[in-house]
């Protein structure tokens, strides 16, 4: 059997983690996610994410690749992975990709939530995956500028400041601000869908939105930050707590 | 100004604590916040919870009540104590209660939910506060198996085993199975709202109705286990993390 692709689909907390990526004596998601592979099939191989998330970011629909030359049946993987990754991380599925498969450059786009508790102080319970914010935003003028945001834009106003040169221009297919309820308070549920998003791009929004919801900021401001491109005409960074990669698309096979 | 009864509404993730009961060398919610209510009014006083709950358990309404001689204003005390509470503990609200209240003794009913995922394997994310259950309950029959518990009985066949001797008489109001979504699969919601409940009882009656669901015990059973009033014909006890208190009714004021 020569080396295979193998893609699995991944959940985590992210709150125990200093993000996705490996870096000298922090616990990552990736450092796990590749020893439990080491250990299951006995030798060492790099794994790829289909989103880098940040420290404290959280997955229901991570999607890693790695090239494999173990002959394990691929049905074996998630139960195999399971046994030694820790409480914090889970494989929930696992299939055999096509030749030159890659978690992130294949990805045609990624969906991300971020929630909101509506609410006074901390909430230890909803808290956990979700930014406490007050006062209560107006949602339809949250929706409203979250509608700026469809199309293709230059992102550059929400991209973090200080980032890495490159490409901003990014196609938003999703930008949805829904009212939900959690753990008794009400609360807001943002979802986004993009061929990609830059770092740190969801929070900006989000920190935007809020500020939109709350009169601080008005929607024709969202609409300048995106044609003027200047990262200090958007709001705050949201934190991480409350951002949760949902879950990557690929093209259907041929 | 003499002594005030002040009750304190909390929320609390039950995951790192050892219940609420204070007992040597253990973190417990209770010790938790006398420690707070003392460092904020400078004297120690005794905190009653209208639910002592167990480890891993967690609330989102539990009351505490206590006897204070501090002049603090009412609407102090929840800013105040959660400047002193970890952060997996905070106070909601505070109101000054009639003389000679009791947050447990005062309760006319209490209400818990119990949460479950519908999956395979574990959940980081939902699985803090859930129980993962497979294979998929049939939810009827669990609706079924509920609605047995409503109204006055004899509850001693869900009380823990080497219970404390003591009436096991209750009245069950609402035993409700509903379907929910929970970070992207399947869930159970189950809401119990009683007068009182027996130490374990509702993870007994959850464990029991799971069974029911899966095919593993009949709706007849659950009756007979009520009528008889012994605990081995009753099921497992489900695991703590999916159990939260949610609220406790008093008297209105007369």
């Amino acid at each position: 059997m020569s080396a295979r692709v193998i893609r699995v689909v991944l959940e985590y907390d992210g709150t125990g983690f200093a993000g996705w990526q490996i870096q000298p004596d922090m616990r990552t998601v990736q450092k796990e996610v590749e020893e439990a592979l080491e250990r299951l099939t006995g030798s060492g191989c790099r794994v790829h994410a289909a989103g880098r998330t940040d420290a404290g970011v959280h997955a229901l629909g991570q999607v890693v690749s790695f090239t494999t030359e173990s002959r394990l049946e691929v049905d074996r993987f998630v139960p195999g992975l399971n046994r030694f990754l820790p409480a914090d991380i889970v494989a929930k599925k696992a299939d055999e990709a096509p030749p030159g498969f890659h978690a992130r450059y294949s990805a045609v786009s990624k969906t991300y939530e971020y929630r909101c508790v509506v609410c006074r102080g901390r909430r230890p319970l909803a808290g956990r995956t979700a930014w406490e914010v007050w006062p209560p935003p107006d949602v339809a003028a949250m929706s409203l500028a979250a509608r700026e945001l469809l199309g293709t834009h230059d992102f550059a106003a929400f991209a973090a400041s200080g980032r890495m040169p490159g490409p901003t221009v990014r196609t938003m297919r999703r930008a949805l601000v829904e009212e939900i309820e959690t753990g008794g308070d009400p609360g807001l549920s943002l979802t986004f869908t993009a061929d990609g998003f830059l770092y740190k791009m969801v929070r900006n929004i989000v920190g935007t939105l809020i500020e939109v919801g709350q009169g601080k900021r008005t929607v024709e401001a969202v609409r300048d930050a995106l044609l003027l491109g200047r990262r200090e005409l958007s709001g705050p960074t949201a934190p991480a707590k409350g951002l949760t990669l949902i879950g990557v698309d690929y093209e259907p096979p041929a």
